[in-house]
């Protein structure tokens, strides 16, 4: 007989609706809410507190009619997994894929996206790396304004859905990263401030009231929280999470929530006997996340590195909007291709003010790096991809700068090919009046860049998100074959170098002429030269290079001084 | 001929007056605004604002006519100092004295506190603690609502009576250690928000709005405080700074303020020759703050243990109320006698949720411990002394725990000989209508803890703050004078015992019995037994004692077991 559980303090009667039965709860010491009921892995139920309507479980493992329906009940033993000897591949010599279930395919399902692991297999991606997937308002959505955290969306196919899809991952080799959203909640069906106090007014966030990790009553949303991550490492048998935005998970308790999180992480680890890994999106430059925990940082396995994208972003469009406005040389990307941070305490004008740390000690292997992600992609006005904004000869130069970093590289779905379609902000929210303000506010947004409002999609209209879907099609026309090609080659190369793999950021060697526009890097025997420029150049090397291993035009040559190389190409040598 | 500089980065307009004359001032990068203009110290002057009204100077040295009047020109180069050879006691050997310099003396100044030194350095003082000095508006008041940070209170003599009295200090072998307030300013004469982004609606404090520590602008904001530190310590050959309420200061950047403080302040120690110490009020119990900057901590010398005090008072009164029902046992001095921290990650009912973390590697003397201070006392309705709340009896045993206790021991003014003056809160606010809202407010805060309005003391009222003034008669007088001796008699002991001055907390050992009611601390061949219960007993030790150092009452004997001591009373031992 199961043991339904619900945490709600300051409630003075709790009772559980399971059928037609409406059962009378027993409080606990802590606030706890308790009852035993005869109920079997499929029913629905939900909690009333104080006599209240009825409310989805906090923790609710499955959301099937959506965000206000009742919960389901679920049991994890019952899935039979085939991934017993499974061990997921270290992240240091890892690739990422990042992708979004509802675009990645024409169905938009968990089990859908199985239909490509092969692909992703054959790209040489040893990581898949899901956007949220919490169930969230409506059927289409980012995933970022996940309420029920526990449950895996109804409309990707629910738990079942999630645990075919990592277990088929796991069976073509490949590790899964699920997202989560643990710095607010989304605006629609977030029913948790009833419960408890999982919010707090001390701080704001911008995205509305901060989740409360250190004030009255926060060990258990820290318990919330935690309790959540280990749920998916453990009964969806992920191999790692992304943390999302952690910047805005402010705790000035004496123990950082994310410290707390990793530690409890890597406890779990050693008893499920396989490695688990976290991983942050931060854009503070702070390198005490990634530090080890007996150095006093919170132990975090890698973090996001915007500075690394905006770098390249800067130089290769040539864009100066926005934060943009702090990138743009050769300088930055070289600084970016050895340090992560640009901003390591450096004026930075967007922000008005220093802005980060030196990241003195960390090894490459801390930081994601990518040329696009899907907020890079999505938070413009029209969702454009990297190869929209420059010439296929430099996506290819930013290909190569990023594939053979000292950092973990990350590829967002069809940046391998180039894709066609943009990745847009779409909702579905079903509220229509909230659908309305985002729809206003993103047109508000955009208008500040002199944007027209036509201009801009309309996020609640299903066009944007049929837009936003891969065109799988495309992997095998001109164009985006030679850049699949250009993708797989560069991912073999560094998957069997070990000069690539190496995580020591001190031995990265940078040189480059601002005004002839080349840069080289070279990682122990192995060199990247680059040439932006639009003329065909002579880049000169340090000694004799041996070979050319990779080239992303015909035409670049080798002599005693260096290389030659086209308009817009990058080359991968050989030096010694 | 001197510059004059402000930074008013929003400003479209900067002018200075001084004497008769307007002058326009120039605008610089980083918004900057300077000009140079014969004048001579003595000289007053303020700025004008895009032609607004006269404000004091945001680094203003000398406030000569209160927070709304004209800044005066200072030359710190012009005070003759008698203090070249001074080197400063270390910290992790001293003994601190808290004094508030209005209520010190009679007259309530700089100059009159000189006349005591002599009382201090008698009694074994270290270290002369100064509550906030810092120009605030009105003649009276704690000095927690300074605006004016660079400049002493005219009040209490101004910059050249506080160098008179460091320098006397110096000269009688007391360090001066200054309290500083970083977390707000004070609520009237505040005009920094008029100059530039000094604070921020992002995070709130206790006491108005944050100082903006991380947003745009905060670099200058940043400078503002760092500036202020260095000048004390450089300018007035301060030997410590007291930072007040550091949790108060929210600062999510990569490097925190307190880490950027403590490197500035220790380089300029390199600089000047000798050592500087940063002390900081921090109710976190997060050691970050006080480990070394290589293992991830801020680099702080040492910070206020309130969990040491609460221990203590809530077992010598008995009182429950508040945050002392987290506390009482003799477990909990105990444990707060050996980590400072009660609170090490256990559940706080006060704060409803676990707090701290364990102080592992610390040593005793990153530990400011204190039987009472300004706040414990003042914050009271009617500002009680902890000898005005538990017999003399428990006073004297109160007294030997702190100050044979492994860390920096604080005295509050008056406390040596159980002064008979309460330390009650008193403002001297010239804004009729703040000084009624602060009026009204006390009465409130205290009508929860059941207090009629009659009870609580008018703070606007001058006879409140006369009423806290120290009466020096008391020293000379039975029962007081007697409590003077145990201090004088402790504070000699610790001073010249070695094992009392050992900061290794793993090195004591303690013992109790809670029914028994009876406590011993070990230290090394050292030993603290207390007796705490109102009757005589027996108390074992775990080896023969040798002698009876010192004792609080007659009649303490020896015996092989143990000691028996009388009724509320402690005795020091030598063990071997």
């Amino acid at each position: 007989m199961p043991t339904f559980r619900v945490w709600a303090p300051e409630r003075r009667q709790g009772a559980l609706d399971l059928g037609d039965q409406r059962l009378p709860m027993r409080r606990h010491d802590g606030g706890w809410w308790t009852i035993d009921a005869e109920a079997v892995p499929g029913a629905d139920y939900a909690y009333r507190l104080d006599g209240g309507p009825p409310r989805p479980d906090p923790r609710s493992p499955w959301q099937p009619a959506g965000v206000h329906g009742p919960s389901r009940l679920l049991d994890h033993g019952m899935f039979v997994w085939s991934d017993r000897d499974w061990r997921p591949p270290p992240l240091a010599s890892g690739v990422l894929y990042e992708l979004h279930i509802g675009t990645f395919t024409v169905a938009g399902t968990f089990d859908a996206a199985i239909d490509k692991l092969a692909h992703l297999a054959d790209l040489g991606i040893t990581h898949v790396e899901l956007m949220p997937v919490q169930e969230f308002s409506g059927a289409r959505g980012w995933g970022y304004d996940g309420v029920d955290l526990y449950a895996p969306h109804h409309a990707y196919g629910g738990p079942d859905g999630l645990k075919r899809l990592v277990d088929a991952a796991h069976g073509c080799g490949l590790a899964v990263v699920l997202d989560v959203v643990y710095n607010h909640l989304g605006p629609t069906g977030n029913y948790l401030g009833e419960f408890g106090p999982y919010f707090t007014d001390r701080y704001g966030s911008p995205w509305g009231p901060a989740v409360n990790f250190d004030g009255p009553g926060s060990d258990e949303v820290r318990r919330f929280v935690c309790d959540n991550a280990l749920m998916w490492l453990r009964d969806y048998h992920l191999d790692a999470l992304r943390i999302d935005a952690v910047h805005a998970l402010i705790d000035l308790s004496a123990v950082h929530i994310l410290e707390q999180l990793a530690e409890e992480v890597e406890q779990l680890g050693r008893v499920l006997g396989r490695r688990l890994t976290l991983i942050a999106e931060s854009d503070l430059n702070d390198p005490r996340l990634v530090r080890p925990r007996r150095l006093g940082g919170y132990g975090i396995d890698a973090q996001w590195s915007d500075d690394v994208h905006h770098a390249l972003h800067a130089l290769l469009t040539g864009e100066r909007d926005g934060y943009y406005a702090d990138f743009g040389s050769i300088a930055d990307v070289a600084t970016a291709l050895r340090d992560a941070y640009v901003y390591a305490g450096r004026y930075s004008a967007f922000r008005g003010r220093r802005h980060g740390r030196a990241p003195t000690g960390l090894p490459g292997d801390a930081f994601v790096a990518f040329l696009q992600n899907h907020d890079q992609i999505g938070n413009r006005a029209r969702g454009e991809r990297s190869t929209h904004l420059m010439s296929p000869r430099r996506a290819m130069i930013g290909a190569a700068l990023v594939l053979t970093a000292p950092f973990v590289p990350l590829l967002f779905q069809g940046e391998e090919w180039g894709a066609s379609t943009p990745f847009q902000y779409f909702t579905g929210h079903e509220d229509a009046e909230l659908g309305e303000r985002v729809r206003i506010g993103r047109r508000e947004e955009f208008a500040r860049f002199d944007w027209s409002p036509d201009d801009v999609p309309d996020p609640q209209d299903e066009a944007t998100f049929l837009r936003s879907k891969l065109d799988w099609n495309e992997t095998a026309q001109p164009g985006h074959r030679e850049l699949l090609d250009w993708h797989r080659a560069l991912i073999a190369l560094r998957r069997q170098t070990s000069e690539l793999l190496d995580g020591r950021r001190e031995a990265v060697c940078t040189r480059y002429d601002e005004a002839a526009q080349w840069l080289v890097v070279e990682r122990g025997s192995m060199a990247i030269a680059v040439n932006f420029a639009d003329r065909r150049q002579a880049v000169p090397l340090t000694g004799a290079a041996l070979e050319v291993v990779l080239s992303s035009a015909a035409g670049a040559s080798l002599d005693a001084h260096g290389i030659t190389l086209g308009p817009e190409s990058a080359a991968i040598l050989r030096l010694r």
